[in-house]
């Protein structure tokens, strides 16, 4: 059996494209092509263990300028080859398969730092750059971003700016859309578009997961490294309570930097110290099987407990309600006392007991771990993913509950509220289960989705806050575009007139 | 002589408009005709002096609610009749000029506050609401915009979405782009579109004065009214000093609500009381004429001191360089306080000198008059107007020469700095200036501002920070946007495919 299916496309093609980018920086192996059919979408990690890779690219090419990447485009263009931009790999939506075949182009050889303006704290960077090389090279000089997605060590400036990515710091920092404040792109057709020549077009572009363009530069707003950081939580009885304080805060123009707010079941994995005090002892044997979320436990236990999901959700309903709040404050130490006597003020008029800075310290010690032990969760026959939606305030809760009413009975369920915004916050909601054999797993997979997605439209919630569309969410897209949908295949239409770019993805 | 010339449209179209608005609500009265031919473009104030109306619309009409915007704008799309939207009158770059006749669709009567949520900080108005009446039903109701620019008694809301306005309060609230998270809009073919169902689109709708769509709703972010207001004033040595200061604060993450460094002239004119200490004694003829910018000086006095413009600048240069630095905090107690200290470090670490609240308050008291004061100019044969161009930081200074050295030998020429960011900064330029005879005045008055915004683009400034561009900087976009330009063209094709909204604006 091999790997995966032979390329497609012609062999003159391919040598084309070896001409414009060099013999060693082309490769149609088949292991090489098996890597670049998918990303970290659970569904392809599902597909990966049965040694599945149905939608390989026919080659991988690696350029390392604009021109390059131009050059292969026209080529594309010309050719009608598919072109999927492909940055770290890292996105959790499918939005790098080749659902078409075609070009899969990895850009992280241009990963330069081209310049840096301290005076208006501004930073232009190739987009292959990966995320935690660009803060480096920040740090190096006295700067950040602010943008820390829990993938910063496997993703790219330019699959950030893709997919309106969200760093942990967000509430202070904003969204890479907010970070952003031009970029250089070729479009479908070869032409290379500086967007500071139409800033008002910058974010219709952003967030187009490949569709409209290939980034190959952006330019960023950069702040000097914070003077201070303090860390500070509070514990409250219920998750009203807990989401009160925060849009409390919010709203009376504090800008913290950390927002997490964990629901009872999160707040007990993560381990408050409080769950006991609370009454939780029939769940402590769940909290070895998911300390630190589901680092050591054995396949078979963690398997025999995501059997019986509405058992376990019921329990944590029944015995659980207490909530913890991590917040973070950084930049001058004078902003940075003041936020932090707001936020004491606030969370004291709710109820809030505080817990000081300990749990927020170990948080952050911890900040980029979770993702890299949900390995063991598929080895053990299991899956796991996560869905980040929003809404305003008015609405939060009545999406929380839609969304665990729509998926408690088939998978283990709990959620952090963890990017907070003075008008709403999104939920980030995650979530385990298990079915018999391959198929059924990925059906109950798909079912999840589509149920968890299909309640958050109806709760006036939106289908992504920063994980993308990609493809798993594209069929949602024409319901949550509405009239929109006719404006963004009019886009289309004059950044990619071939339709050569990134096809079936986002709902196009 | 008739004051306008006779309308072009066919009598039956005026009934059918008739028939969607009322009887009432549609004019062709000559008065009315010549009233909504111009706006505060200076040069139509020239040209009012004259008694010249040239490009009067064919018709007035006051649509009651989007229907009826809907269906006019249908109306205009079958029969090619140019419609442009028309809300306060008080753009400064002649964006509501019907240039080919048409429909003047006046949307004041749509004035309503639609619904306000405390909860998520959300309201919704309808467009056509006076910018000083919106601040007051959410006064009413404890909450406010932030969005005070200094025509906030004859402009709407339609009309900030339109030109990407900025208040005086900008520095903290952001521009009226950064307050608005959705529009209602009708297209020109009459269909309306809710851009909830298109954020990435938003900022392309917004700014596009007209040409694009009419606005009939939309949605703004509110705050909550602010706990506490604290002004504070400082005075600099040298301009450079002053800007490194605002600078050096913004970086350090505080968002003054209002930022506002005087140029020397500027703040010899403003009064900072500290002008006769810096040896200004020579131009206390000229204090008294711009004493509060222009109010009561003699029509000849003034027309004979702005005959030497060139002198009075370098009066002004040779016996001026202190600036001043107003600064203002507000929102929570909490943070004002801290960022007040910030403030104060960073002035002082400058070499600034503390003025304490006094400029700030009287600035802050007088804030609307400084426009109500400048028909005298015009009156005495003169004529003032303001470019508002905006850089980053590393630019900042030199744009500011570069347009003084474009200008000062013809106009009095002053400057501050109103509108701050992290990464930059906008220029406020004030221009006075006289000539012979009416033509004269015009043509003087175009040269300015080509050769103003020439060197603006040339030192890598924005053709406009916060006024538009309407007609008067049309002929500027295509340099402005560069590439950019032929996606705008894309754009118009889809929103407007019959050409009718507002033709002849933004340099299409």
């Amino acid at each position: 059996m091999t790997l995966v299916a032979a390329p497609r496309v012609p062999e003159p093609f391919v040598r084309r494209v070896a001409a414009i980018v060099g013999e060693g920086r082309v490769s149609q192996t088949p292991p090489v092509r098996a890597l670049y059919s998918r990303d970290m979408w659970p569904k392809t990690l599902l597909w990966t263990r049965e040694g599945s890779f149905p939608h390989p690219p026919d080659l991988v090419a690696w350029p390392e300028s604009a021109a390059e990447v131009a050059a292969i485009v026209r080529l594309c263009a010309s050719e009608g080859v598919p072109l999927v931009p492909f940055g770290g790999g890292g996105g959790v939506c499918g939005g790098v398969i080749p659902l078409r075949g075609g070009i899969s182009l990895d850009l992280k050889r241009m990963n330069r730092l081209v310049s840096l303006d301290p005076e208006s704290g501004t930073a232009d960077f190739e987009c292959g750059i990966i995320g935690q090389h660009l803060e480096d090279e920040l740090a190096k000089r006295g700067h950040t971003l602010g943008h820390f997605p829990s993938s910063i060590y496997i993703s790219t400036l330019g699959g950030f700016l893709a997919a309106r990515s969200a760093g942990q710091l967000s509430t202070r920092y904003g969204k890479i859309e907010d970070m952003v404040s031009s970029v250089i792109l070729v479009t479908g057709t070869g032409e290379k578009l500086d967007t500071a020549s139409c800033p008002e077009l910058l974010q219709a572009l952003v967030g187009s997961e490949g569709t409209l363009g290939v980034f190959t530069h952006a330019r960023l707003r950069i702040h000097p490294a914070p003077e201070a950081r303090r860390m500070q939580a509070h514990s409250f009885t219920t998750l009203a309570d807990g989401l009160e304080a925060i849009r409390v805060l919010l709203q009376r123009g504090a800008r913290p930097a950390v927002v997490r707010l964990y629901d009872p079941l999160d707040t007990f994995i993560v381990g408050s110290g409080k769950a006991k005090e609370a009454g939780a002892g029939p769940l402590s044997a769940l909290k070895e099987v998911f300390e630190e979320r589901f680092p050591a436990a054995t396949p078979l236990f963690l398997r025999a407990a995501l059997a019986y999901p509405a058992t376990l959700n019921q329990l944590a309903d029944r015995f659980l309600s207490r909530v913890l709040l991590i917040l973070g404050f950084e930049g001058s130490r004078e902003v940075v006392e003041a936020e932090l006597g707001l936020a004491q003020e606030s969370c004291r008029t709710l109820g809030g007991r505080d817990l000081g800075p300990g749990p927020g310290d170990r948080w952050f010690e911890n900040r980029y771990k979770v993702s890299y032990k949900q390995s063991k969760i598929f080895a053990a026959g299991c899956f796991v993913d996560t869905m980040e939606v929003a809404t305003t305030w008015d609405r939060l809760q009545g999406l929380y509950e839609a969304v665990r009413r729509a998926l408690s009975d088939r998978a283990l369920l709990m959620a952090h509220f963890s990017h907070a915004y003075p008008e709403g916050c999104s939920i980030y909601f995650t979530f385990a289960a298990t079915a018999k054999g391959a198929s059924e797993r990925e059906r109950l997979y798909d079912a999840l989705w589509h149920d968890g997605l299909a309640a958050t439209q109806k709760a006036g919630g939106c289908l992504s806050h920063h994980h993308g569309v990609g493809y798993s969410k594209s069929v949602f897209m024409a319901a949550e575009l509405g009239e929109g949908m006719r404006l963004y295949h009019a886009l289309k239409d004059v950044f990619d007139p071939h339709g050569i770019l990134n096809p079936g993805k986002m709902g196009l």
